[in-house]
């Protein structure tokens, strides 16, 4: 299957989704679009975040996608289940696989969730955990100030581990907790210091990790899966200046030494 | 949806999928056959291997399942692509979802896998592997000794570690390796003397664990998943003695202290 997998961001946190898709799944190729110039989307009204996120998908509808991967908490929260429900082609959210993994990883059943205002205000991550399994507890936390920092390049330093520290003090007590899951594409960004903060004890579960293998396991259900050989060519978009797009792939790209292209562009959707 | 996922196996092993399905999908109801009498299928003919799952699935298609989860790494690789293409119900294997862990786990890009006779020589594993990722390099170690101790209830001791030191012995060398597929399901049962063995710094893939993390994930995709409350009842059915595997489900689910009923029962099927 020769088409492209389609990842949707509200800026650049989905590159960390997108890496783990080239990753794992290193001979498909991506088309992805961030929204730079309306991000963050954390702070923003559900009819905001459907309708930007529409904009994004009816562009990638163009490109003759394969499947959808919504690589945006706030976005998964607010229109997964539309998307699914309307589009031909499967849609992948980050939510659920950063459950099913948290579910999988605790012994203790108790799980924290970090993310923007928006994906903790909507209890997204609760209503998937606990509609898997009813006794499970959740701690959540909304850190309002990780999105802003991560946007502005700011990744490790002194700034980003005062941040870090102020904003996780209060799940810090919590003795019975043994995952959190990273509920922000952004995050894994600062996973480091968010491990070094909260403690090595704890499982730190990549909703961009976990959705990158979901979405191995649901293209091959599918029959999606591009079973060929070649070097694939990704096309990324982003709606608003390219140069801290550019400046936040190659932090997040740099390590690996896979074989691949890679073209960007701005576009304008709106 | 309220039916139940009906799981086989050849014996015993694929206990440790239900048990992580039970953990997992704490609200579903399993449907187990095991075919004890016939048990082990590693080193059997594909045809032989053919003929006993289909016997399995016959009876599990009169109880009405849901999906089907093919819990016995030799039937996966013999009879998958057969049971998918003539169910009506979606049919998981063991064996993709192991290597689809492992992809996501190594960093090297070397992997092992151990496994029955059966298992290693169809090369399902390295076929799995490198469709996804091409370059990805494989040793394989078939260890025929395993699943005889393990059925005969010997999960540790001086005669287990002998025995799994001396099988695992050919694999201590490879020093780029650092993640390791149990790619049979009796062996999450010794797992902790198989780390002990292979070293510290390995990962290792339980193709039971994520096998029902892809059962849920897969559920999920085809609107299965049961989203009531309920107390469930497990049916447990073996084709050959039943104090044997008695025994041993009560090694694997002791520590549990979920709450739920098991019925178990000795049937004939061929």
């Amino acid at each position: 299957m020769e088409r492209a997998i389609g990842v949707i961001d509200s800026g650049v946190g989905g590159l960390t989704v997108a890496h783990e898709l080239m990753r794992q799944l290193p001979k498909e190729e991506l088309i992805y679009v961030g929204d730079t110039k309306r991000c963050p989307y954390g702070t923003r009204s559900k009819e905001e975040v459907r309708k930007f996120t529409w904009e994004m998908v009816d562009f990638l509808l163009t490109k003759n996608i394969k499947t959808l991967v919504v690589a945006c908490n706030t976005a998964t929260a607010f229109t997964l289940v539309d998307l699914q429900e309307k589009l031909p082609i499967p849609v992948i959210g980050v939510i659920q696989p950063g459950a099913r993994a948290a579910i999988k990883s605790t012994v203790t059943n108790e799980v924290g969730v970090i993310g923007t205002d928006g994906t903790i205000r909507s209890h997204a991550y609760e209503y998937a955990l606990k509609s898997i399994k009813t006794d499970i507890e959740v701690e959540s936390l909304a850190c309002p100030m990780f999105v802003p920092m991560i946007e502005k390049g700011i990744l490790s330093g002194e700034q980003a581990d005062d941040i870090i520290e102020d904003s996780l003090q209060l799940m810090k007590g919590n003795l019975q907790m043994d995952t959190l899951i990273l509920g922000c594409t952004h995050y894994p960004l600062i996973e480091a210091a968010i491990q070094q903060v909260i403690g090595e004890h704890i499982t730190i579960v990549s909703s961009s990790e976990e959705t990158a293998r979901e979405a191995s396991t649901i293209l091959d259900v599918h029959q999606l899966l591009y079973l060929g050989n070649r070097i694939p060519t990704h096309q990324f978009y982003a709606t608003g200046d390219l140069r801290l797009f550019k400046k936040i792939s190659e932090s997040i790209f740099n390590e690996t030494d896979d074989v691949y292209t890679v073209n960007s562009e701005q576009i304008s959707i709106d």
